[in-house]
């Protein structure tokens, strides 16, 4: 890495927050992302970025297929705060939400969520620690009205931590 | 496209505003993205994407560099505009404002911007209308402290439109 890295730019990034679910056959998770953009207008194509370490990189490689629900600025941090720092192999993060079975099958959350998608992924990078994967969207819900949740909102004026797993953690020096 | 896709949802997901650089030997370009994101922290890696149709495309490809330059809430329409909706096929874009030459010897916008990064391109994805580029973070600099210029920001406080080129641009029906 170059001396010449501030890392404090990384921080002017503005992002939303997002829970990404996926199933395994039975199996179902979802963790909090922050790295969901839209790539394409046509066809209508979606990206999430997650961790190789993370239990729901493992749904999403095997069944290829990922859900987006939107987080409200609403929601507490008590709500979706155990998808960001719990791994789905210790507890069962959807036992405690309101979700429903999307058309892919995937868990979409209804609580707090302000819209909902399915994506089906068609292609993906390695990045090293992370894999990018690129969906097209295949089913899409406006729940209600609202302002998103966004990154900042959350570090800002909740006081949010940033996972070592996500791709925007910054190393403490 | 599903019948079932709203396409409101993609109002939903939140982003920033950049003017994202680059340079064809002695040719400069920059131009409006809102789709520049972290994707891993180790090594500090960063994603942009962009219309193949721009000129910013055709350099980024051939210099396998680009530069970002994070705007400010308080940038007026007036100042970063012509990056969005002129090409810089037809004009010089970089003539009215003040910038610098990075290390990558990308033009950094000085002016109206919080913080500047330059990355290498370390590996990219064709996604049928756009490119997004995954470019290696070689040098980063905070020029001040202050609000990044939101999408969100952009389109309810500015009334701010979105190009076609935009990966996040909704065809009117």
């Amino acid at each position: 890495m170059s001396p010449e890295l501030n890392r404090k730019v990384f921080d002017d990034l503005s992002y939303g927050l997002y829970i990404v679910t996926s199933r395994n056959e039975d199996r179902l998770n979802g963790q909090i992302v922050n790295t969901v953009i839209q790539v394409t207008s046509a066809p209508p194509r979606v990206a999430v970025i997650i961790n190789k370490k993370n239990l729901t990189h493992e749904y999403i490689s095997k069944s290829k297929l990922f859900g987006v629900s939107v987080l409200e600025e609403s929601a507490p941090f008590t709500f979706f705060g155990p998808f960001g720092f719990r791994s789905g192999r210790e507890v069962d993060k959807l036992s405690k939400v309101q979700f429903k079975e999307g058309v892919t099958r995937c868990p979409l959350i209804t609580e707090h969520s302000l819209s909902l998608l399915e994506a089906k992924v068609v292609d993906q990078i390695d990045l090293g620690t992370h894999t990018i994967f690129i969906g097209d969207a295949v089913n899409s819900e406006v729940l209600k009205e609202g302002s998103p949740l966004t990154y900042q909102y959350y570090r800002e004026n909740m006081k949010g931590k940033t996972h070592q797993n996500s791709p925007t953690y910054a190393p403490v020096k």
